[in-house]
């Protein structure tokens, strides 16, 4: 491993009080698939904390396979699935969802954002049985682009959404950094009232594994066990799931850990600016893309792991994630390495 | 719970070895998906065990997704897969490989198991266009009643399908209780090399959550990860499984924990055996299937936890499953109690 | 091709009056996609002869598609059908069930026909989200040995899917000679009444191909017509259908075309009988199988043309259809030909 | 219907040549799924057409069909078809392609084109498996803009297409008119050479119904008959189109009726333009786009059938599709009542 690592925020193995979870739990038997009673409290704080008995709750494995299920399980076969063309579904999941027979129709993104007028121009392109029909719209926040939808965007997609007979459903790979964000205006509790499913990212958000799909439309939730194992999601020891939502939401863990990202992002990107540093877009959450000369990236390149974004003629649009196990010390780091970088040249 | 738990054995969250190498690990940083040492140093671990450096292994995070992926990946649309009628893809997972598009062609079992000669049936059944065309055989070592295959078995099914240019795959979710079995007759590289791809189940031997594909036959390898990502079996933090597999394979705690399941299951079988219970099979791996009187089930049906198999008239056949964190006294215990309830009547 | 042709049912153009009628119409124009007024009269006729008004009409050009569309419109994705394992869905389609990701479950035939009481048998083997969950009842009447179902049969069926909350669906490929059957009991309007949907085999009666889809079941018929395009069974000439079914219901040309076969095969059982010929099943419609020694099997080969039901030892089941441009005159050709051949003997 | 039908080419039964053919022969019996002679002399002629006599030639009823099975066959499970977003198979076909599993990559069309550089970015694009893997290259020729590739085009596409391991097929949907196109440049032979699969319509010209895949890559066409019949597109009575695409290749009549319908487009374009009429694309087969003020489309739309394209502000972009049963002095009499409504104004 490189010595700073920005690549992503699923690059350790847990956070140190899920792992101590797990250890402490270890000694009990569960029943399987989810039927057992650490499952149970983790989906009642869950409910707490978007304030709302009658969500249902499930607990999958990765991101993914999440996606897959929930899309499958409210479409019929000749349904679509509207995402801007960044959506995650769309790029970087191997045709998962064409995978169940449904095909996406995506619009441009904005920011990495999807708007509510695009979602009517595609309802309104579809007209007969020629094509496929529209049905349920998927979004992310926050976006691919680490930028999060406010109060406004979101409840005017939500009112699109509810006029043309669409569902909402937002992947919530990063939830905790969204809901964390400077720029994030609305509590859990109002985000969930605005759609029908999303799902809590456990993966990038201190677990070793695990993904908790809120349905809160219940016509939706009806059969969904069925579905979880008919698509292959279905995760024997649910329990492990299970005790890792609890420890998440049972003191605020959830929200400690996408802070702490969004702080290191913010103070990477603020430094960063000090520099001199130009960014594709600005700071929202723990992802940020900056534009160096490439004459920069060949000296940082065999220190700091990232993704390349984008390469231009001269310069090149890289993408840095923080995550859990960074420091403050870590950031102001990496700022002196490259500040010295720059200056050498 | 119940006092005793012999459901099953995926009913905690795992082997304290496990556990404590996560978090050993714990500080570290990996590159996700799989590309990390920890992931290739298990996957060396494993070749080195079967004696095939030439083998691919890829690491899922459940049975019935690795089932799936294997068998969607080498199958053309119209190719369908043979497995005895008590196979676990045809009851117990909702149809997974029928929602790749693939038809499962059906034989009796005889002990769970599948014979050579109903291959042959279902091969010259199928001659034309207007029928599936045979493939791929799966079958289950141990089987779903715990029996397991001998040498000659596999071999004959072995040459079977070569000749009727079928694959051969192996659902090896309880593996390590098949290999450790008094009943088998063959090391780990002689099962490897009869088949053309199994997995190494890691949920029920002492892992959170893990199998390890094995892929004996290279042309099947080609392109693996993209039908893993594709099927939705993708894991991002693939080295969470690459830890957990090194520990089991790096001083023989797979065969450790298969051996004490199978002697704890022969331990049951043989004390009950003593107080004259009969059983539907005899035992050779973790599963037993004893057969009591169903005023004795009254009696036994709150303290001890295990699944009905088949109700008849006046007596019930049961299932019970041993697991890694039961002990020696665990069983005379039950034992005791099962000897007080019969000695009652 | 051989002198007399007992192969199937297919193997000719059309009937002419239905070649009559397409040349007549072929100076019109007309809308696309089943929207013109011949398939609008079409869909008339056929719900005036079932006497239902509210029944929802589809034109289709085969039997596989349309069994493959209705069944795949109306299930979720973890849904299944029941069928009997001699099935034509299960059988003889190569798996196009499975590529819409649904499983069959099968159940024993019996002289080709599913039981009440083996519905009940598999609902309650159903019964939870680990195996895949029964909706649909498929069967075919006349089935694949040419056998009908009476009242009696079809009620019993009927109510065991109302009870277990499924839909009933009749392949009816060849419907025209099972409602012409000697052994049929119902007329067209009571066997309506009995199942949600059914389909009026047109290539095996008259027709140049085509099948018309009867949706009884109103919830069932919204948006089919997107599943027709989605599965790949959109025909944009909907009017050489509705041209053909028109002219078929108009005048009787439906049921006297199934007439003419049944009594074709009732002449031909009948006078095989009388030369001491002995049959799997007794003559229903216009499937019947003889059971001839091997002997005269080789001397009839090269003349007649037939399928091989079952080769015995000795002896072999072979399977004669009529069609409706044989004639009295042939049978009794081909009886003569037989006798002669068994004479020499 | 109205007066003037430019709606389709699909709007009557056949051509009166095609109709005798299926009268002459209907005294026939044949053989079932295209086995009999009929069918391989249709087949016989395609491959002297084309100069290839190690083609393979499958027939099929419909377009869609025909797509879906040709791209299904050849594509694994992870891989997908490129296309331009106007391209039927990515608009109009309801999801054919995702009900088999598949992505369609799509890049902007180019006056209904696919452009070479265009599949060269898709492959850059797409690096490893967690996107998808592009495979097969789909166009149309003509285009659903009635353009057509030109030779520097096509050789274009097939070149980039052999450099990347990609299959190239055409929808032929309309390739009479392609072929007999002012703009096209390439003899049948030479097209053919150029591809690894196309589609020759016939019920865009002149059939009742039936389209020929060719397939020139051997490889491609091995087990085609079971992707055919999986798939849903299998056709018990082939003769039927076996008699039809022989009646169309037997005397020049595939290219007579594409010529004739491409003469009326012209026709009709140079009439209109005469009248001052503007257009989208100039002509080049069968389908024109003219564009009227809506005062002008008030006073037409009650006489002449045709498809609106686009409505703009003022005015109304329509879609004209010439057919083989309309005659020079159709078109006349159409122009002369376009030009008194313009008159009238």
């Amino acid at each position: 491993m490189k010595k700073f690592n920005f690549r992503n925020d699923y690059c350790s193995v847990g956070h140190n009080k899920i792992l101590q979870a797990l250890v402490d739990h270890s000694k009990n038997v569960y029943t399987g698939y989810g039927t057992d009673e650490e499952t149970n409290k983790a989906a009642m704080l869950i409910k707490k904390e978007i304030s709302n008995e009658n969500a249902s709750i499930f607990f999958l494995s990765g991101g993914t396979i999440t996606n897959k299920v929930l899309i499958s399980h409210v479409l019929k076969p000749y349904e679509a699935v509207i995402s801007c063309d960044s959506g995650h579904i769309n790029v970087h999941e191997t045709g998962t969802i064409e995978q169940s027979g449904h095909k996406i129709l995506t619009v441009p993104n904005y920011e990495g954002k999807l708007r509510a007028k695009d979602i009517i121009n595609v309802c309104s392109a579809h007209t007969d049985e020629h094509m496929v029909k529209p049905k349920i719209v998927y979004i992310s926040n926050p976006t691919e682009y680490g930028t999060v939808y406010n109060y406004q965007e979101l409840s005017e997609i939500s009112d699109v959404c509810k006029k043309n007979n669409l569902y909402l459903y937002v992947d919530g790979a990063r939830l905790a950094t969204a809901l964390t964000s400077d720029y994030n205006d609305m509590d859990f509790s109002t985000f969930a009232s605005l759609v029908d499913s999303f799902y809590i990212g456990g993966t990038k958000n201190g677990l070793l594994l695990g993904e908790a799909l809120v349905v809160l439309n219940e016509e939706l939730a009806n059969d969904m066990k069925y579905s979880i194992k008919h698509f292959g999601g279905m995760y024997s020891k649910g329990f492990v799931n299970g005790i890792q939502f609890k420890t998440l939401f049972e003191d605020g863990l959830f929200y400690e850990i996408g802070k702490h990202q969004n702080e290191l992002a913010k103070l990477l990107f603020t430094e960063l600016k000090k520099l001199g540093v130009e960014f594709l877009y600005k700071q929202e959450t723990n992802q940020i893309f900056p534009i160096f000369k490439n004459e920069i990236i060949k000296k940082i390149e065999d220190t700091i792991s990232y993704e390349i974004w984008e390469k231009q003629d001269d310069q090149t649009i890289i993408r840095f994630v923080t995550h859990f196990n960074l420091t403050t010390n870590d950031i102001y780091d990496v700022v002196n390495m490259i500040r010295e970088v720059m200056n050498d040249l």
